[in-house]
């Protein structure tokens, strides 16, 4: 970092601990720097970062934003930085905020089927905190375990449970934000029902930091449902033949809470991975699904659709232990797949539900064709897929990988889709804005942006070009 | 109205004329007249339009705009006109721009669960069609059978399903809206899953016009449950006492999709209009409620619930015919209520779902004080309510309904709620921005306008100050 003198590094260091006294500050040293890359696989490091802040309240998170405006520094908010897009990584000469301390699970409510957090508290916590009192919090990112609620927001994160409960966005009844000026601004509310302003608490939701620093956040709870809960598992021939079960799994009435699918390579990773046997050939593909508020109606209706679909190796249970082995097949699905190869991208894009099996055709003819191997998984009944793309040798992407990555964005934008589902933009893929969204929606984007943040200093660079 | 001159009123129309030439334009004359006010029971008449133009396809809406733009002429856009506060009838020197023609359902789709429309679509169209294919659009709003999705998605309407489903912001993947500028965006999309760009799609929901010109609207669609439908009433001996019954339904963990409270004073009305005998007393309360999709145990709980907190009168059916009679009773419950007196406003507010008892009754305490003849129903299950205020003698309201209005209002802010829970601001709320929503957020609605409308044509004096 070449930016800033060692005086003006020294002048920005005590400004920076008289604005925030309560915050712990790391001045070039081994903790800043794990936060300025945080040892992702994506080569692609943004430099040396100046600071690494984290705030021990919200006078801490106004003084790191003052000492950016006095310095023309940039912010990098950061929480669980479990980002998979390159959305919470330093940039050279940054200050990475870390709101990671406030960690606090203000008010939980069954009453007002609500809880109020502090943007660090970790996803898993929240929900556990609300099951002991009959209640839950329904986004369940595969991150559940080592995401904040912050993150979530911020990158309107989505998981298993969206074929029911939606995605963050659809969870968040209001937030506090703080904008780059200092103001701390309360959108939303306490109420199921708002019908007030401009909807500006769901402009927040996915911003990325690009917009404010969340510093508050409503949830929407749940009361646990009283129904069984059925969880189950088949196989077929191929994604193909998968995505037509889908389909008739949906159009059926069921009310599924989770529709999860693995295509046949990540179905043979698993079965090395757990010593299994399920793979009855190099395509077999595995559909997981589950309600979580039974009837007991369901098992019949779904038996004969799978069977119609020339499905096997059915198993439908309502035990629970039995039903926690089924879902460790879909959590142990990325550890397993990872093992295959020293480094790998797992991608995001969601196709309307009826191109769910030409998209997956296509994933299959680009790994063929660009000799790369991918292992695909996806929330089918969201039409939401994440095929990983995996190489050995460097850890720079090369080049077939890269125009993998490329035809798929294409594809997935041709079928009517969006090449993020769930994941968010960072920098990953805010260079494909305007093939996304169009010019006159880029140019937008870039005057929001402006009106939040005029002097361009959180998280540049993410999200928008 | 005297703000042109005949000639240059003739300019206008020529330039209109050439500029939206599918367009049904009415100048000074009855149909004009109709669309300015149409018969509203508020006094407050926005003086006299200079024009109703009812555009037949989107390049008139364009023309419309540009005529708007080279004349500095206010536009209202306009659907169905059934808002309820001051939202759509005409501004003086105004011209409103009905979209009412364009009610085609574009595309219905089960198999992508969505439909594309043009606004002018009347929401129970669009529901019946998606059921002839297994689908349903959940928003049902009161105005069902009258309003447009356009003005749906404008206002964010709400509906008794609601407590279920969300309100139309949580069923809406997409909208086309056509700037002041006359450039048309396309925000969102047919995918179920979002996370790219700002989410401009809520930004618009519920924008009521004052942002752009909603031109096509792609509505999520879901699958007809395979459960029976339950419904059911009961009675409470106040609305207190209901209250607190909806509190332990709501936290039994039953997914409930009508959960409907009318007051004493509402059910008296029911039974004069009903020629029925259901209040015990003046404040006896009617609960409503019912399942789309019910497992069969539903019924068991309910009654529990009901029996623990003393409601009688308990009639559950899963009979057709019989639940028809029920819901009858909640849509009779306006006409039963309007016919009490000549003039009324039906206000619309929401709390956290632990104070609903607390504002009912503040509300019996300010028609007491306030000498004002309340009648309150609403939305229980979502904390939201409708006090109806009803007077005679004058069309305007007389002094002690807009004070009792005015501490309804004071009262809901006061234990956290929104004084719009689904019919939006209008005329009627815009002057409470920044009680309700604080200085800065309302100074940052004033930003976004500008930036969508920079000459401040679309719908002024609507929704922000």
């Amino acid at each position: 970092m070449t930016i800033f003198t060692a005086n003006t590094k020294t002048e920005i260091l005590n400004y920076l601990k008289k604005q925030a006294p309560h915050a712990k500050i790391h001045f070039n040293d081994q903790v800043a720097q794990e936060h300025s890359a945080n040892g992702k696989a994506q080569s692609d490091i943004q430099g040396e970062i100046l600071a690494y802040v984290a705030v021990g309240d919200i006078e801490d998170i106004r003084g790191v934003l003052k000492t950016a405006r006095q310095f023309h520094l940039p912010i990098v908010p950061q929480t669980a930085d479990t980002s998979t897009v390159i959305g919470a990584d330093g940039i050279d000469g940054s200050i990475i905020l870390s709101v990671a301390r406030l960690n606090h699970i203000k008010e939980l409510s069954p009453e007002d089927s609500l809880a109020v957090v502090e943007p660090g508290v970790i996803n898993q916590d929240l929900d556990q905190a609300a099951r002991k009192q009959g209640m839950f919090y329904a986004p369940d990112p595969a991150s559940k375990p080592i995401s904040s609620i912050g993150g979530n927001v911020s990158t309107n994160a989505g998981g298993m449970s969206g074929v029911k409960y939606g995605a963050t966005k659809d969870n968040i009844l209001g937030l506090k934000v703080m904008l780059a000026d200092g103001r701390e601004l309360s959108l939303g509310g306490r109420t199921l029902k708002q019908a007030f302003g401009y909807n500006l608490t769901q402009l927040f939701i996915g911003s990325e930091g690009t917009l404010g620093i969340i510093t508050e956040i409503t949830v929407r709870l749940r009361s646990l449902p009283l129904g069984d809960a059925i969880t189950g598992i088949a196989f077929f021939k191929d994604m193909t033949a998968l995505a037509g079960g889908v389909k008739q799994l949906r159009l059926s009435g069921l009310n599924f809470s989770m529709l999860e699918a693995l295509d046949g390579k990540t179905v043979q990773a698993l079965d090395k991975y757990e010593q299994t046997n399920y793979a009855k050939s190099a395509t077999s593909s595995m559909l997981i699904f589950g309600f979580d508020d039974a009837s007991g109606s369901e098992k019949a209706v779904v038996e004969k659709i799978l069977q119609d679909n020339q499905a096997w190796g059915v198993q439908i249970t309502s035990d629970k232990a039995q039903a926690q082995q089924l879902i460790k097949l879909r959590q142990d699905m990325l550890p397993a797949v990872f093992e295959q190869s020293k480094y790998y991208i797992m991608e995001d894009m969601a196709v309307p539900l009826s191109k769910l099996a030409e998209m997956t055709d296509y994933i299959t003819k680009v790994a063929e064709e660009q000799k790369v191997d991918i292992y695909t998984a996806g929330h089918a009944g969201d039409g939401n897929l994440h095929p990983s793309l995996l190489w050995n040798d460097q850890p720079e992407a090369p080049d077939n990988v890269k125009t993998a990555v490329r035809l798929l964005f294409r594809k997935t934008l041709s079928l009517g889709g969006t090449i993020s589902g769930e994941h968010a933009v960072g920098m990953s893929k805010n260079q494909w804005t305007v093939e996304e969204l169009g010019n006159d929606v880029d140019q937008i984007q870039h005057q929001i942006k402006n009106l939040f943040d005029p002097l361009g200093i959180l998280n540049p660079k993410r999200k928008i070009n």
